[in-house]
């Protein structure tokens, strides 16, 4: 199992911790979510709806997508594995680096991957031409948007050069869209036209949300694609809490996340200067995370935090990243400066 | 997918039928669970510990087993896929009738199945020999203790055999203990010695706590074993109500257990006998549900109890039995004498 960020449960006091490893929205859960799912409470006696129709109708009048091409699951985990086992893909093609479950996924299951190498001297810039020239027939492709660790966004045109490539040759597509209402600028969605047959998003409550603890994910796709899946799933997939927050945020949620996205831009470029004043190299990115070359090595750095009680998440575990690379989430203005501040006791070099 | 208890999904005002087609503890769930669950809301926004080690380290003080050893899932359907999946067991091998699920994902996974039918004329009686017979390496047996839906419990010395046989063959035995704290009188639990390797209990907090709304279940098995089916979850299996709910049950939960246990049987009893006196034939069994055979079809009886909003559980989906066999939860008394008044009223033959 690869190192996922959020791995507070190693430390002591893990809940004293501020933790900017795991890249949640600093303002939620919002009330109305964590409410509904208090009231939820009164019905665990009952089996949920496995077919979970309630919010599943939510989610076709937020998205306007077609009901039965709605797919939920217990988290994103639950459907990135529920993807490869199902669709049994001839190989995985994905870039380095890039969120470790969806290899790690392929691999569990020995199906062959082929990645495409990010580099920090291109800024990390997608190899768009090589990936769609390597798809072949009953291949995956994976595109996280925006790309994790890296925080860089793909352009609405290379995504549509990988869909048409990949429908082409009867390849699939997913777009892993968990970090997507957490975009600045939004880099907005495929598909253009009619829904193609082979093209899959997934999204989550888990990040915008802040819900992490709540494990709510979904899948945009055809409703063959959505049979296809759920048919690996188990028969109660999400639990009736869960179902309950995830509901409200899909039926009540804009306005909450609108709010958090201007705030989040304004968070992230000062955050972005700060730590640039303090020796930082941070990438060009869009996502609620930077990815950064940092003064010091990340080991020592994580270490030198500890008694400020600050997580970091260091990279050196991504391919093609080495241990001077670190990835913070962007914070709340209040929790940013507190890391800044800790930095200024440091005496970082440079 | 095969059809379900507890479907009142599909039905209009689905939260006011009486459900007996769904076997929960109907004096459930305890309040300190739901207290457990509504604080743990407070930690929606951070992610659940992957490895749920308060959980298995409350299982390992209430079952004595080693902490390696137990394997935390997304509810029981989330752990039978998993060890399906992981197992990768050359055949299934399975009687029938019983819980439809076991054989979908076997089925689904490209897996053979070979059952050995129960029969109605032998009070379902297991064909522990013949099972033991056929056992060949590289298999998968599972027992559900009791079995559902004839709510008989196997004999500790037919499940030793069992175990006798598979381990003797390299094959692997599943136990599923779902029901075991509502089995009355209490069969008892394997293995006598050492833990062998390839036996797993899969147990759950969905019935006898009556949280089948949360989705919590575990397996107790080898630490090698643990890793397989361990290596097949996601990274998050459950979610923070969930583990908070299951470790207040797992740390509170006997007292209100054995309080459940003793009401069930006399309510058990009393439900037999009024069955009885009503023209139903019980089959003898020591589960918290009852199969019954119907002095009216299923699909009739089902229709006369919709105006009572009664769910009952019509048994013509599982393999050797028709519509004439129906399946009853053992539900509160107040509960069961509204479903025994139902009866009267439908002037029922014989």
């Amino acid at each position: 199992m690869s190192l996922h960020g959020g791995r507070i449960w190693e430390r002591d006091d893990p809940r004293s911790w501020l933790d900017f490893s795991a890249n949640i929205n600093p303002w939620g859960p919002p009330a109305f979510a964590v409410e509904a799912a208090r009231e939820a409470l009164q019905w665990a006696d009952r089996y949920p709806d496995g077919e979970s129709r309630a919010l599943r109708s939510a989610l076709m009048e937020a998205t306007g997508h077609d009901f039965r091409g709605i797919v939920v699951g217990n988290g994103a985990g639950d459907l990135i594995r529920a993807l490869f086992a199902s669709l049994r893909p001839r190989r995985f093609l994905t870039v380095e680096p890039t969120f470790a479950e969806y290899g790690d996924v392929a691999r569990s299951l020995e199906i062959p991957v082929v990645s495409f190498r990010l580099k920090a001297e291109d800024a990390f810039a997608f190899p768009v031409d090589a990936l769609c020239g390597a798809v072949g027939e009953g291949d995956l492709v994976l595109a996280c948007q925006p790309n994790n660790p890296t925080g860089r966004a793909w352009a609405l045109a290379e995504l549509e050069s990988l869909l048409a490539a990949t429908i082409a040759r009867g390849a699939s597509l997913v777009v892993d869209e968990c970090f997507f209402n957490l975009t600045v600028p939004h880099p907005g969605s495929l598909p253009k036209g009619p829904w193609p047959e082979g093209l899959f998003l997934l999204r989550a409550f888990t990040k915008d949300f802040s819900l992490p603890g709540l494990r709510v994910g979904y899948l945009l796709t055809s409703s063959r694609g959505a049979a296809i899946v759920r048919a690996f799933l188990q028969p109660w997939p999400i639990n009736c809490v869960g179902e309950a927050a995830a509901l409200a945020c899909a039926e009540r949620g804009v306005p909450f996340i609108e709010a958090c996205r201007l705030r989040l831009a304004e968070a992230r470029r000062r955050l972005t200067e700060g730590l640039a004043a303090r020796g930082f190299h941070v990438f060009p990115g869009a996502a609620n995370y930077l990815l950064c070359r940092s003064p010091l090595e990340g080991e020592s750095l994580e270490k030198k935090l500890a008694p400020f009680r600050i997580l970091i998440r260091r990279c050196h575990t991504f391919p093609g990243l080495d241990d001077g690379f670190i990835r913070l989430a962007v914070r709340s203005e209040e929790e940013n400066g507190r890391l800044l501040a800790a930095l200024d006791g440091l005496n970082l070099p440079g």
